[in-house]
């Protein structure tokens, strides 16, 4: 059976998370009974496979799944045919391809990346209600930076992994926390961008969690440092709500989507 | 009575407009309802007045509107109480200021700002639905900047208002049509921003549906200086939906807001 790749974008509001699950709106079931208006296999249950599953309330713009079907579809065809059939979940295929079978979007993928939104005004959001995470009191952002520093590179996180994550190993590298800050009407926002091989259960949750509490000057930011060596989730800043994250891009040692 | 004047964002989307009228939401009737929790003429049918009047499903990120009332509130108490009332309403007071009785929102004003969203991508919109009008081909942005280049200067723009306007005269000067060009995923955003004195009803609308007909290919931009010359509604494009419309900002000889 050929294997399609697809890049699929959401909105994770109306979700109980990516993960399937009896009797809730799941981003996966929306997309496999898309597949299943389109395949026989799907039609009697076959499942899609993803980077990623992100919690309820987290959203994408670049999730990665993959799929096996009957017919060797043409991709643009595909990708048409499922967002005419995901209608009006807002969930977007936005990309389709052939992979060959040892293509696994999850197993295969080498890099996972992830936005985090966090908003600092007074006044409530309006269009951005459940995009972002918003807080009320202005921020530091070079403080935030300066405590992200300390959590770049290899370390255990035991500190800030759920106590549910399944995860084999605590120890986990990131490469990468960049914060980018900028004006909004009445506020700022701050952009935090991670990157990693993978994360662990809640790690960008608790990580931004943490860094607002430096932020907002709760913390100073080389008690980021001594809650990291700790390597105690008691030690953990505050877990933010999930609705600010976007699960924004999954690298493969060679990208499925290049023409 | 102390005057106040208010900045207010909202989102459109689950109104029928600014206006109140009966049996259908209004962000004016949220605003009102808010300050009747606070002020006795609202609680007994005062009205507040706006600089523009908004359509259904139209936004704003700064429309200004005043109000006055019975007590001499401190501003910033002002805004935070009615914010604490409009939940769950997406509207937020983004600033309150006090003026003088000579002030009036709408009368006073010198200068609309309007942004208008569109998007050009084959993938459904998701966390922007709502939010954006969102076309499936390519377009140009040049060919779009050439023909919105003849709108500007003092023209009569029956050609481009509706037929419902109850302007005295459909003599305007529009001051700037601006387009921005920008990727998003999998797609562009165009971004136009139009700036006059006052505009006509349905005149953004009239307008950025033309310009997206001479963006398609459809219309040479020269034709969009022969329909103005026209004077005559047949001669305008498809007026565009309301969704991707913003107001944002409104202009006034001295900021009511600064300091």
């Amino acid at each position: 059976m050929p294997r399609f790749v697809l890049k699929i974008e959401y909105d994770g509001r109306p979700f109980a998370g990516w993960q399937a699950q009896a009797d809730q709106p799941s981003v996966q079931g929306a997309v496999e009974a898309a597949l299943a208006r389109l395949d026989p296999g799907f039609a009697s249950g076959a499942r899609i496979a993803a980077a990623g599953r992100t919690d309820a309330g987290v959203h994408a713009t670049a999730q990665v799944a993959h799929a096996d079907l009957a017919r060797d579809w043409d991709p643009f065809r595909l990708a048409e045919a499922l967002n005419f059939h995901l209608k009006p979940a807002p969930v977007a295929i936005l990309a389709a391809a052939r992979v060959s079978q040892d293509f696994h979007a999850r197993f295969s993928a080498t890099e996972r990346r992830y936005l985090f939104r966090l908003q600092a005004r007074r006044a409530p959001a309006t269009h951005d209600r459940g995009l972002v995470w918003q807080v009320l009191h202005p921020l530091d952002a070079d403080a935030m930076r300066q405590a992200a520093a300390h959590l770049v590179g290899r370390h255990d996180f035991t500190t800030f992994r759920s106590a549910m994550c399944q995860s084999a190993s605590p120890v986990k590298t990131l490469d990468e926390i960049r914060v980018e800050e900028s004006p909004i009407p009445h506020g700022r926002e701050y952009r935090f961008h991670l990157r990693a091989r993978s994360f662990l259960h809640n790690q960008v949750r608790s990580i931004v969690g943490t860094l607002e509490r430096v932020g907002a000057g709760s913390w100073a930011p080389d008690r980021v440092a001594q809650a990291l060596s700790a390597r105690n989730r008691a030690e953990c800043g505050p877990v933010c709500p999930p609705h600010g994250l976007y699960l924004c891009g999954v690298g493969y040692p060679r990208d499925p989507f290049a023409a």
